[in-house]
C-alpha cells in the first residue's frame, strides 16, 4: 500500500502539467479513431432481416407507452394524495381518504368528464388502448401491493394471544357481524332488482351484501388502540378481538361467496373445502413448522435468503387460493397470520415492506378504484336515495350490533358508542372488498359506486363522531383517525 | 376505566354458562334471518343490463390472467435466483448471476424449447396474448425496479467527495472508457453487416458497441471497496472515482445514442440540449435549493411526506427524461445524484427502497431479459465465433485500457491488474444498457443474445481471476463479487 501511495502522490505532482496533455491527447486519439470507423462502417450494408416472433410481438406492443402511463399514474396520485392527505389531516381525517379521492379525481367521475384529454394522460381510453394494457399493468401493481397489504394485516394478528385472553370478545365480534350481515342481506331485497344484473343469483348478491357491510378496519383499530397505548388494557383487547375475530370472519364470509358466485354449488363446494383445507394446513401444520426453524435464529441475524424467500411464500401462498378459486389476497393475508407472532421478523419485515407497498404500490389500487367509480352512474334521485339506505344500514347495523352487544356484555354507553364508532369505519378493507365484487361481477359498476360512497362517507365520519363523543381530546381523537 | 374492568370480569364470570347460549341463539336467529331473505329475495327479478364502458372494457381483457402470471413469474425468478445464487456462491460466484440464470432459464431458450406449456404457465405465447398484456405489465413492474435502482446508484455517488479528492481519476478513467469505445466501434465494422439490420444506421450502431463496451459495474465497485475498507484509502478512492467517473460518461454516451438512434440529426441536438439542460437544473439549482430544505431536518425526524415526495420525484424525474427524449432510468439515476452526500437521507432510503426494489420487482427485470434472451438465434458456428470475439474485445478494451491507464499513472503491475479486473466487470448495468439498445432497435435479437452472454461471462471471469491474481485470500475476492 505503501508504493502505490507514493506513486499516487508522484501521480498529484506529474498530473499538474502532463495530465491536461496527455488526457486531450487521448481525447483527441479517440474521436478521430471513431470519425475513421465511421467513414469506413458507413458504406457497410446490413444483412437482410432475419424473422423474429418476439422482436415481431414486442414492436406490436408499444402503440401505447404502458411504462410512462403507469408511472405517471403512480406519480400523480401519489402526490395529490400527499396534498389532499394533509388538507384532510386538518379535519381530522385520515391519509387513506385522501388517496382515495385522488384515484376518484382522476378517475372518469371528474378528470375524465372535465377534460378526457387529461384523463387519457395518465389512463389511456379504449380507443388508444383497445386491449386495456395500462389498466392490466396497474392492475399487476396494485394487487401486488394488496397482496403485500394484507399479508402485513395478517402479520399484525397476534394470534396466540387473541385466543387465551378474549373467549367473550369472540361473541361480542360475531353479534357485531351479525347484525350488518343481516341487514345487508335484508337490503339486497331492495336493491337486487334494482342495481343487480341478471347474472348474480340473489343469493351471492344477499350474501356479498352481507359480506361487505360487515367488513371493518382491523388494521386501523389495532393501531389507534397501539398509539393509544389502550392496546394492554381490558378495553383495548377487547376491542382489538372483536376486531380480529370480525376480520377473520367477514373475510371467510367474502371468501365463501366468492367461490359460491364464480361457481356452480358441487363446485363451491370444492372451492370452500379446499379453502378450509388450506387455511387448517398453513396454520396447523405450515405455521408450526415455520415458527420451529425461526426459532433457531433468536439469537443470530436472519440469513440473506429469508426475505426473498417471505416473498416467494407470500406470493406462492396468493397462488394457491387463487388456484384453489377464492382470491389472491387471502393467501397473502394466511401467510401474514402464518407468520406472525414472531415480534422480531414482523419488525424486520415491516420496516422492509410496509413503506414501499403502501406508498407505491397501493396507489396503482387507488387509482384501478377511482377508474371503475363512475359517479356519473348516479343519475337519478332513486340512485341517491339508495345510496343514502345503503349508508343509513351499514352504520346502523355495525355501529348498532357493536353497541348493543357491548352494552350487553356490560360496557359502559361511551365506551360501546366508542367501540361503535370505530367499528363503522370501513377504510381500505371495504374498498378492497368491493373491488372484489365488482371483478367477480356480482356488484355492477352502478352499485360498486355508491358502495364506495358508503365505504367514504362511514370512514369520514368517525373523526367527527369521535369528537362529539370525547369532547375536546383532539389528540386522542386525532391518532384515533391517522392510521385508517 | 376502572368500571370497564369491572363490568369485563363480570361478563368473564357471567360468560362461563350465559355465553355460550345466548351465541348460540344469536347464530341461528341470524342463520334463520338469512334463509329467510334468500327465499323472499329469489322471487325477484334484475333490472335489464345498463350498458357501460368501463364494465365491457374490463369484460373484454380478462383473456388472460394479468395477474397470476405476473406473480408466477416474479416468484418463479426469485426462487430460482435463490437457489442458483446459494450454488453459484460456492464457486465465489456474484448472486446477479443466479437471477439472470433464472430469467434465462425462464425464456424461449431453455424452458420455451423443453416445454412451450410450462413456459407458457409462466408468460403466456402470442397465441394466448396476442396484444402482449403480461408482458407490459411486467415491463412495467421492471421499469418500477429499475428505475429505483438507478435512484440508489445515484445516490450512491458521493459527489462533492469525488470532486475535491480525484482529478487525476478522470484521466485514467476516461481511458479505461475510450479503449473499449474505440474497441467496440472497430468491431463494429465487422458485425454490423453480420446481425445488423436496414433501419440502423451505422453511427448510432457503432456508438451503441462502443457505449456498451464501455459500461462498467459502478455500485458493484462501490460495495467491493467499502466492504474490504478500501473506499478510505487512496487506491480505493482512485478505483471508486474511476468507476464513477466512467459510469457518468458511459451513461452520457448511451443518452446521446438514444437520442441519436430515435431521431434526425437536428432532434438528436435538441434531445442532447435538453438533456444537459435538464442535468444541469437539476445538479446546480436543484440540488443546492434540496440540500438547504434537508439542513433544516437536521436535528429532527424527517417528515412523514418526505418518503412519498421523494418517490414521486424519482418517477416524475423519469418522466422528464423520457419526454426530453432518453430513457426514464436516467431520470431516476439524476435524482439520485441530486440527493447524494446527505448521509442520514441516503441510510433512510436505501433502508425502505433497497430490499423491496431488488429482490421483488428487478427479478421482472430479470425474466424480461431471459425472454428476450434467444440463444438459439445462435445457430451458426460463425454467431459463436462473433461471441467469442466479442467477449474478447469487450475484455481487451475494459480490462487492456484500465490496466495501460494505471500502469501509467504509476500503480503497480498486481494493482493496476486488479483493478482492470475489476472494471470488467459488467453486471447489471451492462444488462440494463443491453436492453434500451433491444428496446430502440439498435440491438438486433441476435446481437442481443450474444451480449447477454458477454456480459455473463465478464462477470462470471472476475471472481476466478481475482483469485489467480490475490491467491489463496478467499475471503477478500468472495466479498469482492458478492455484490455484482
Amino acid at each position: 500500500m505503501a508504493k502505490t501511495s507514493t506513486s499516487i502522490a508522484a501521480l498529484s505532482s506529474k498530473g499538474a502539467w502532463v495530465g491536461p496533455l496527455v488526457y486531450l491527447a487521448m481525447l483527441a486519439v479517440g474521436v478521430a479513431a471513431f470519425l475513421l470507423i465511421r467513414s469506413v462502417g458507413e458504406t457497410l450494408q446490413p444483412p437482410a432481416e432475419v424473422a423474429n416472433e418476439v422482436a415481431q410481438a414486442e414492436r406490436a406492443i408499444p402503440k401505447v407507452d404502458v411504462v410512462f402511463h403507469v408511472l405517471a399514474t403512480l406519480a400523480a396520485i401519489v402526490t395529490m394524495g400527499i396534498f389532499f392527505g394533509r388538507a384532510l389531516r386538518y379535519f381530522g381525517q385520515p391519509p387513506v381518504i385522501g388517496e382515495v379521492l385522488a384515484g376518484i379525481v382522476l378517475g372518469p367521475s371528474l378528470l375524465g368528464l372535465l377534460s378526457p384529454e387529461l384523463a387519457s394522460f395518465f389512463v389511456p381510453n379504449a380507443q388508444q388502448d383497445p386491449a386495456g394494457v395500462v389498466v392490466s399493468a396497474l392492475t399487476a401493481v396494485s394487487r401486488l401491493g394488496i397482496v403485500l397489504y394484507m399479508f402485513l394485516v395478517g402479520l399484525e394478528l397476534n394470534l396466540p394471544e387473541l385466543r387465551h385472553k378474549a373467549h367473550a370478545a369472540v361473541a361480542i365480534s360475531h353479534a357485531s357481524i351479525l347484525a350488518p350481515f343481516v341487514l345487508g342481506a335484508a337490503l339486497a331485497l331492495w336493491i337486487y332488482p334494482r342495481v343487480s344484473s341478471a347474472d348474480v343469483a340473489f343469493t351471492s348478491f344477499a350474501l356479498f351484501m352481507g359480506a361487505a357491510m360487515a367488513i371493518t378496519a382491523f388494521p386501523v383499530l389495532a393501531r389507534i388502540l397501539t398509539d393509544q397505548k389502550l392496546d394492554k388494557t381490558e378495553l383495548g383487547v377487547l376491542a382489538l378481538s372483536c376486531a380480529a375475530a370480525d376480520d377473520v370472519t367477514a373475510w371467510c364470509l367474502l371468501a365463501f361467496v366468492i367461490g359460491m358466485a364464480q361457481s356452480q354449488l358441487s363446485e363451491a363446494l370444492f372451492v370452500i373445502t379446499g379453502a378450509v383445507t388450506y387455511v387448517a394446513v398453513m396454520l396447523l401444520v405450515v405455521r408450526p413448522l415455520l415458527h420451529k426453524l425461526l426459532a433457531r435464529f433468536e439469537n443470530q441475524e436472519f440469513p440473506s435468503w429469508m426475505f426473498p424467500a417471505v416473498l416467494v411464500a407470500i406470493i406462492i401462498s396468493g397462488l394457491i387460493t387463487k388456484t384453489i378459486g377464492i382470491h389472491t389476497l387471502f393467501g397473502g393475508f394466511v401467510m401474514g397470520v402464518v407468520l406472525s407472532s414472531n415480534d422480531r421478523l414482523n419488525v424486520v419485515l415491516r420496516a422492509k415492506l410496509h413503506d414501499l407497498a403502501t406508498i407505491l404500490l397501493l396507489p396503482a389500487f387507488f387509482a384501478i378504484t377511482g377508474l371503475r367509480t363512475q359517479i356519473t352512474l348516479l343519475n337519478t334521485a332513486e340512485d341517491w336515495l339508495l345510496t343514502g339506505l345503503i349508508i343509513v344500514v351499514a352504520t346502523l347495523g355495525k355501529f348498532g350490533g357493536t353497541l348493543a352487544a357491548a352494552r350487553l356484555t356490560g360496557l359502559s354507553w361511551r365506551d360501546s358508542s366508542a367501540l361503535g364508532i370505530l367499528m363503522n369505519t370501513r377504510g381500505l378493507m371495504e374498498l378492497i372488498a368491493l373491488n372484489i365484487g365488482l371483478e367477480i361481477g356480482v356488484v355492477s359498476p352502478r352499485l360498486f359506486a355508491m358502495m364506495v360512497i358508503m365505504a367514504l362517507v362511514t370512514t369520514l365520519a368517525t373523526a367527527p363522531l369521535l369528537h362529539w363523543l370525547w369532547g375536546p381530546d383532539h389528540r386522542k381523537v386525532r391518532a384515533a383517525v391517522s392510521h385508517t
